[in-house]
């Protein structure tokens, strides 16, 4: 990249700054790994249960290790030219435009994709040569290579016990990546974050905890996926705004897990044990 | 946004409110229970089955809070950028338009999403940064990073009893809703509906009625679904147009609903019950 | 719209009047209800066998209220864009070309769309809105909302034996709609009709729909489908251009029917008792 | 279309004149009867195995009755557009540019679809309006509305024991044709046609029939299909160029249809039988 | 075409002459009955394993000949457009460009089309018109029909052996070629062809192509395909660069056929006899 | 190609030479093989499971012989146009653009395809005239015919343990390549690989690669991959930026390798017998 290039580089960067701290409370040594993998530019992989708190990691990181972040949602219809770029059309002709992972890679940015095994295999793959000793990324399109930031990280999610047997990564992908574990945080810090996320009172978050820890039980026995801290949040924000609390778990904790009446009753029995 | 931009929204905001009140009659707390919600600007899921008044309460709801709503009838051949927006050939070049969900992320609009789980996945995983802390929709064709409007809500709806086992929700994506059950309402409030719409006496739309729940009795021993409101009020237009009452339920209710023999002649019995 | 494009459409609405009242023997009440439905503005179903003369009914209808027609073939690589409209490319730049459904919706036509459940879902999900109170249809691509013109009226056909199990309408699109159930004519009626449209004595048409009825009981046991009064009148039209009335039922009749040679020997055998 | 379009159409329709008289032996009153099916415009459907004379039948029509032909080879991956038209990029932006079945169409050509069941829906079901009363074709893609010229007549060929069970015509598209049954000539009209077309004497001629006739007889019992007359013509032409009778038989009848050990040995002694 | 058009096809055409002698032995008398084939511009069908020297024959023919030649290498993602043409956006508008078929019908060379069962549908279909009397191409569209020049001839490949079961060609299809049948060259001449390409003694050549003997047997016993006349001469080059006769032949021969520990070990112990 | 035209692909070459050694030890005599091999220019094939250094094998030949290496990592949705190039759209209309692999046949390179097998047929089909006697590659779409460079040799690899039954390369295009077996490294060449890239003591390098050998005689009995040399280097360089080597073994060997907790398990016994 020429000067003017780099200048611009760093004012684009600037934009994905995280500007304040996230909320996250640390479970065991994953910040201090994650610093050194971090140093190594190693790229990392990071596993666990659906709003166990990933995303919040990594912004979290971003924000501590001061370094721009690029998130991508995943998804199967996801092309490699969505995280590539693509020429456009423009007045004079095509004009190329960066997709977020190449523009991460010359900006310096971490690269955070979220839930990966949900791409096309075209989207794995074309990460293979940012993820090796190369850390550069072909635009076969645009007949340029663009060696990669040093500042540049790639981080990707996901939920092993989710994905369907017809999708995961290849091994030739997986064995790219460091790999940290996430799960669920301790009864106490989980009650902490959604005490101070949905501003109620301690006591009420610990009761509303108290019901996702029935609820995670029974993942596996009838429930795909247990109550998520985000859900829980859910909940207490509804009780912060009036509701009444039996309602506000109706509303945030039972009625989008499940449609079996079962299920329902097993988890509204939960829930009137804590709050009636 | 510049102000001008802000002014901009402000205006075609205008075309998309809900302009007279939509005839909705609260069948329990579901008016107060939203209210919080949207106060939270919790994404939320309408649950029930066809024709039983999702779509009716979120335009009710609009006009009570005063939003703008947007529509988006979902389908499985729609893509992310018919949501999100796409680049039209101009004569100075491409030239950016906002989708639906765009649009209303930038104006502060109720964007209802209906019947949701028939979109394909990349369709599902587009509003997951909008519906957890970020409020924010990445556009990378465009290189643009939309901050939801303070206004902004999503809303979606499905129908637990319909979708075929392929065709459900991603945890990942369940778990960022709140959720609202909704049902055919009582017959008291239902026959008040069907009189009020389709302009006759509330003795024959309670007829109507009765009809609607001895169909509803035979969903899944026969019929994949129940006599709808909507159906009834349709039967209830054609007598107010002077058609004989036992013909207007044939074209209005037992026609549309099934072409199996027997069935026919159960409902068609249930007619001649009432109307004769 | 405003007066100059009110002034075009009726201009252009003019071009699908009508021309000449087309030939129809009503069979029952179903001119009458029709009527009514319209008068509500019902979305309407039109159900019977290939050829029994549903299209020309709805011909007839649009003939005696002076609405303009605008008919679409189903299919199932239609796509939205198809019935909605898109965006073609001009010498400056886009423009937007109205799809039938669309300039239907505006110019306040009949929209008749033929055999629907041939169509995919996204083409039958985009009536939606024009099915229900709302009466309206979102050009998502545009960013407009087209409000029906008052006259607009939705008419779908199919053929309830026929399609195959993979293919039904959804239920959520079946409760838009009232529905008309339709079926070969009466002999006596079929006769007037094949004379009449062929240019046959009286005595010749019967023979044929006599032909047509032993057919027609061979439904489901080695044929597919009846003979239509399409086949008949072509039967007639080459004895009237001087084929023997026996050559003119193997050719019109017997060979598009069926290749089973069983079935063609039945056939020919029924033919050879009218005429040999 | 105005005069200036007319005078235009005319000379286009030159283009497709059948300059030559094309050889043709009629079998039975196929001639007669398609001449009165032409005279009623009725849509014909021509059925036989590969290589009968089908598209020859059609193009001695077209010479007979003056008419322009333009023909279509049908494939899985034709589309409507393929038959209708589609736009163009110009200079001066989108251009129209008509379909072979639209030129047909307004030209007044005959329309020969060839094998249409290899076609997908969307094309048969394109030609559904051309094929009964209206006589029309819609360009929904370009908003017109095209009225076939008084002299267009669409034929369409399929071979009956050749589709596979997944490829079939709807009946709502069989029922809008008459059928021709075409088969391989007599061994007599076969052999005049081998020796005028390859040149050689009646007397090789004949025994080349003869050959087929063997092969014939083996369709179902380890060939999918006989030897057409094709074959036959092009054994006679290497014959003609002074190859060996019996290595124009292998390389022009044998070899061709099938790579079975057994069958090859079979017809290979079939061929030693009349030449060695 | 012009007297201009023509020169410039000539021009053309004289890039596709093949230079020098290609290297080819003939095995019996398939260059005399190619040469009667071509005086009748029969299509011809080459069939046979892979590397036994179809593709080296038509190259040779085309040279004896003093024709030009087109090879299009088949494969299943090819279109009907690349065979034909298509339009591309030039300054001025769109233009359009010729595909290597309507190219070689144009300037009359011979066309090979390489294993074209791999192709799909409409790509065999489009040959149909070529490959019979017509002899012409309709370029649908670009609305041109171009008439084949005296010259042109079509020949395809393919390995009956090889296909899936999906994958055949269509009678129809099929019955438009006349067929000759390839396989590997007797011993004698194959090491002659080795030898000579490879730059090798006679003596090691004749090793070489035992070990393909012994291979070749144990095709349909273990192995797929036997070892090739082509990798027969890389086996020699690598000898002639030096390397270690059984060393080449594990690079050459060995690996590149199957990953299979036991097929590999037979192998190995096959060319032990030989090089040790 | 013109003066120009080479002096101009002597400087795009250059971009892609080797800049630096690449680390690599030879394991036999894999680099007098391929010197050979290249000499000869015969197109090879790098077999071995994932991470065993085929990548840097090519990596370091590229350099060894001064050739540019242009690296393609292919995978599922890569069409021919990806390879091969493609028209954009330039203000003065379409403009070729040239792919990695008509770059490479261009300017002379080695053209590596990285995991080829995940490539669709289309893809494997366009080599094959590059790795024949032809040495060339017909651009259809842009009417041109390449002539390799003399410097041109293609590589492929694949790993023959991984892909699925239903991937794997054409027997015709397998019989066009040499091929070279790839396995992890020896003990003693593997510590001092990991010692050096990662910076760490041999004495624990050394650990780390007896923890892989365990890890390795898993595959197949619970794990479907071993542990790359990669992984390796990714566990030392935790180590020297200060991690616990145990932690540094779970994130970097343990977790990205497997999920399943009874692995984990024995895997994490493994990591403790040599680092507690």
């Amino acid at each position: 990249m020429s000067q003017v290039a780099e200048l611009k580089g760093a004012d684009i960067a600037k934009q994905y700054l995280v500007a304040e701290e996230p909320y996250y409370c640390p479970v065991a040594d994953e910040v201090e790994t994650y610093e050194a993998a971090y140093e190594a530019r190693m790229p990392m992989m990071l596993k666990g249960p659906t709003g166990c708190g990933k995303s919040r990691f990594v912004e979290y990181m971003a924000w501590k290790l001061g370094k721009p972040l690029i998130t991508v949602a995943c998804n199967e219809d996801m092309t490699a030219s969505d995280l590539v770029g693509r020429f456009l059309l423009d007045k004079d002709g095509t004009k190329w435009q960066d997709g977020p992972l190449t523009l991460a890679a010359r900006i310096g940015a971490i690269c955070y994709l979220d839930e990966v095994v949900e791409a096309r295999q075209d989207t794995t793959v074309v990460i293979h040569p940012l993820t090796d000793h190369r850390r550069e990324l072909p635009l076969d399109k645009k007949g340029e290579l663009v060696k990669a930031h040093a500042d540049f990280q790639l981080v990707i999610s996901y939920n092993p016990g989710y994905q369907s047997l017809m999708k995961d990564l290849k091994q030739s992908t997986k064995q790219r990546f460091g790999a940290l574990d996430f799960d669920y945080p301790s009864t106490e810090i989980e009650a902490d974050i959604v005490a101070a996320e949905a501003g109620i009172d301690k006591d009420v978050a610990d009761k509303l905890v108290q019901i996702a820890h029935r609820a995670r039980n029974l993942k596996g026995h009838g429930l795909d996926e247990g109550i998520s801290t985000r859900l829980l949040v859910y909940a207490g924000q509804l009780i912060n705004k009036g509701v009444k609390p039996d309602v506000a778990c109706r509303v945030a904790l039972v009625r989008p897990l499940t449609d079996d009446p079962d299920m329902r009753e097993t988890l509204d029995a939960a829930v009137s044990t804590f709050f009636e």
